[in-house]
């Protein structure tokens, strides 16, 4: 029906005849004469209609925001006092010969261009409007184009894409299930896949060797701060390569996207090790755009005279740590108090701080509660390692490590953003040398990443010493956003039954829920591993979104619901009763469908 | 770890050294040395390993089918009486170097060339194993590569490939759904979705104007032959084209898919419509490689004196017609029994049939039980028009015009390939001018596509004679095959409303089920139509397998189950408590799990 898209016209077609088809985006009467911005997925152009256009003319004036129209007409330059330059399109216009009305449009529920005025449930309500902002339009396409670019690169690397089961078994990721009941098998029940990795692994004991999949995953969990039922991850498996040959084909994959879409070189990816980012940065993930570093003080605190301090420092558990941030002695004693409050949701008990409001006189120079308990030498030692200088503020963490490294770590990256010193740049970053367990809340091991990660060592060296044992896993950072994480996996059985061993996993519960994995890596299993991505992330990165809601047609809200469509929904008891179900009691409860 | 693949090495790379990494396909000693066939993905290659290799030499007498191995070797030309001119690899060998083995291997379940001499059952618990075997390996690397294929076509023509959500609500197709209880809205269920159908006209009132996905769909039907609960589909939507641009672009797509993959240039796909492809062929997925057609005969048997044939012929909803089958006169009476057997099926109550022996000699060179009821004249015109010749035999169906159809139908391709008259050409078409309804069981319309198919005429006419409007739908058939369905959808709410008015679904019921397009269709819906294509049939298609089970990695059983993760199973009273659901008595039943 079309001759051009609205965004596509430009002074290259001047007095050529074009036929655009889209919606009405604004419509104005001036002097006489009618505008119409007509709007496509490509962008917006103003179309003007003469009262001579007779007919034409008079639909034209009839017609409201969100009509669809096909549009005939003549493109040409507007005169130098109409130009817009903050417009694509804004050096010309079409002169309107023909209109069509295709489609009318009741009144829209929320203007597009005052989208923030309502709030998200109606957005979401009337999804199918809000994605006609340009900013949606312009994050789904991006979204395709990436992940296109995606299928690209690994195609060119000899990948294959092959699909998975959605309907599968319960997956070991730990997270709850989403469970589908089967008819045909009463009261068995398949699993919703948290993520293709038995299946990636199988692939690779079949023999595909270097396997993709855009995968859809499931975690029927309570949604944290922008997470989403069901996502969507960039899943890749290799065999008989190391994690060197991973991580430098998934880096270059990175960069070429980088490149292609956003036209920026990203360095190349700096390694640090687990340990490192946590004593430095207090996290796994660490935000390299911003300059603080946590530094350890521990040995200066063994001996002062306060116990908040010389506790944690004397404990092998603990850690006494300082944040120096430059600039910071300007904030208020509220400020402090926020940030207090701030660091207590980690479990800090407390923040203790010191201005530097003169370094060159010494003790004097500096303001803080704590400084009295503590010698001048100390003080002094403090000053030096830190760098500190005028006007400067050191906020302190001390407590078991952990409590130290989680409230320190985000302390970094708040300050950071209020004093704006996150810098523009990408940073991002390869994190290795994982450990292979963590304790839980009981003692108990449990795998940092999952049970199917091999260990950096054999299988006598591990089961010596499990705690201080590292994994072949390695996570991508950008930004201090974990995009991308994985692994060497296990091939070999004997390795695979001693990681089960250390995790309390038996041989029966074994063979019940990865029986089918054990028994594959006996008939000939190649060393294998890979990565996951987390698709609707990264993509939320490369284009500047707030959520990943931003670059999701059809989202849920928190409480898994979507808003547009009414799911989930009541079925009818026939339907229960061919799935051999039946609802527990009558308990049913208005559930909460506000977004974070 | 490897420099080749194993299916890659050839002449180029004489008296090179290459390093292999794969699994042992078979092992035999000949002549005092050692050969190995090392298997990859990419094929087989012949290493060979001399007893001067010392320990490598022990290792490779060592190692059994399906052991992992990394083998190091210089490729050399065989000697001219040892080349093996049925193996893509057979004008060379690797002698082996050096030998390190990856991983062990048990006795495989099965030999991967004797998989034949094992059940189904036995191939899908080790489907791992299964997979290894040269064409599976070949049918999944062919899916990766027409499925990539099938978006690069489709990014170069403007589309947008959009992810819409799999936990969702009831969907319009009418199957079965599958159902998820939500666990944060007690005593309400996803469902999963039938096909993108709603999300992906959504997508067009949101302006994306050209949408693809690759999509999981689910079904829970009791399968038929070759289904499966989960399937894919090529899912395409348009704005602002008519039928002919949707065909064209699916068309052209299709034919650069067998070019790319196959080689193969298909021509111009002819268009024909349902009418023309019932009364010729009985059927509306014709396959136009085989040369026999129902001739309809309905006007030279009103009067004969056999009510069998006038009875049907007089009905307005009945139907006479004949299928003649060159060379069938040497069917013997056994054959025919066998075929009033086949049309039984169909709902046919006998098999009338005339064998043609001597042409020439009149009705005396005819063998037939019914000739006798029939005027000489009409056996006459009766063989014109079928241009009857000698060996011929002459089949009949007269019922109903619906039961004539599927029974000649049927006979009809089943005869050609019982008589090799089946040719070996690729035939597309496409079926076009469907009937806008059709009557169920009590007499109802229903939707031939779904209820969201455009109409060919306006909403008076469509109202004033339903049973006689036609829709503006299209279906792609290939070879017997739908391989592909679609239409122009209503985008006008007033015409919406009518369709649902036929069908008998009243405007709570339609509010209550398609609310939110409904409401959608208010607010400035482009006109839009698209198709889905149905992949894995296309892929088994072009690969030339015997089921979609032949191209889909870890397939279901036909009472879908998932023999090697055994899935679905049983979960914990506690999952069913926090899903608010429980389980109906005890009547679990052991399931059949038997294979078509």
């Amino acid at each position: 029906m079309r001759t051009h898209y609205c965004g596509s016209i430009d002074e290259s077609l001047i007095d050529q005849t074009i036929t655009l088809c889209g919606w009405v985006d604004r419509r104005r009467d001036h002097g006489g004469v009618i505008f119409l911005d007509m709007r496509d997925r490509e962008g917006i152009v103003q179309v003007v209609f003469d009262p001579d256009t007779e007919e034409h003319f008079e639909r034209a004036d009839r017609v409201r925001p969100e009509y669809v129209l096909k549009i005939t007409g003549r493109v040409r330059a507007r005169s130098p006092e109409t130009v817009n330059p903050a417009m694509a399109t804004g050096a010309i216009e079409v002169l309107g010969k023909s209109l069509e009305i295709l489609n009318e449009a009741v009144t829209p529920p929320f203007q597009l261009d005052a989208h923030t005025s309502v709030g998200e449930d109606v957005r979401l309500k009337y999804r199918y409007m809000d994605l006609r902002r340009p900013e949606m339009q312009s994050n789904l396409i991006a979204r395709s184009k990436i992940t296109y670019g995606v299928r690209a690169f690994l195609e060119g690397e000899g990948f294959l894409d092959i699909e998975t089961p959605i309907l599968t078994r319960a997956t070991p990721e730990g997270a709850r299930d989403y469970l589908v009941p089967s008819r045909t098998h009463p009261g068995e029940f398949f699993a919703l896949p948290q993520s293709p990795q038995l299946f990636k692994q199988l692939l690779m004991v079949a023999g595909f060797d270097r396997y993709y999949q855009i995968a859809r995953c499931f975690r029927d969990e309570d949604l944290r701060a922008d997470r989403q039922p069901e996502f969507t991850q960039i899943d890749i498996e290799t065999s008989f390569l190391e994690e060197r040959d991973v991580m430098d084909i998934t880096e270059r994959m990175v960069k070429s996207l980088f490149q292609d879409h956003l036209g920026v070189t990203l360095p190349d990816f700096p390694h640090m090790s687990w340990h490192e980012a946590m004593d430095r940065y207090g996290s796994d993930k660490p935000d390299l755009r911003i300059d603080l570093e946590l530094v350890s003080i521990s040995d200066l605190m063994q001996e002062v005279d306060f116990k908040v301090f010389s506790g944690p420092a004397k404990d092998p558990e603990g850690r006494v740590a300082a944040l120096c941030v430059p600039g910071g002695a300007t904030l208020s004693r509220k400020d402090i108090d926020g940030y207090t409050k701030f660091v207590s949701i980690y479990g800090a008990r407390g923040l203790a701080w010191v201005k530097v409001n003169d370094r060159a006189a010494g003790v004097s120079g500096l303001q803080s509660p704590i400084l009295k308990f503590m010698p001048d030498a100390v003080v002094e030692q403090l000053l030096e390692r830190l760098g500190a200088a005028d006007g400067d503020i050191i906020f302190f963490g001390a407590d078991k490590a952990r409590v130290v490294n989680e409230a320190l770590g985000a302390l970094r990256i708040k300050v950071a953003e209020d004093l704006g010193r996150v810098s523009d740049d990408w940073k991002p970053l390869w994190v290795v040398d994982f450990p292979m367990f963590e304790n839980d809340a009981d003692g108990d091991l449990t795998p940092l990443h999952h049970p199917f990660t091999a260990p950096a060592c054999d299988v006598e060296t591990l089961k010596a010493d499990p705690a201080n044992a590292l994994s072949r896993a390695y996570d991508m950072v950008l930004n201090g956003s974990e995009i991308g994480g994985g692994s060497i996996r296990i091939h070999d059985q004997v390795m695979q039954q001693a990681v089960f061993d250390l995790l309390g996993i038996g041989p029966e519960e074994a063979e019940e829920k990865f029986g089918f994995l054990l028994s594959a890596l006996q008939y000939g299993a190649p060393p294998h591993g890979g990565l996951a991505f987390g698709l609707d992330r990264l993509i939320t990165l490369m284009v500047g979104g707030h959520s990943i809601r931003d670059v999701i047609a059809f989202p849920k809200t928190q409480s898994a619901h979507c808003v547009m469509t009414d799911a989930p929904g009541e079925v009818s008891p026939a339907q229960l009763k061919e799935l051999n179900i039946r609802l527990r009691g009558s308990d049913k409860k208005p559930a909460d469908d506000s977004n974070a």
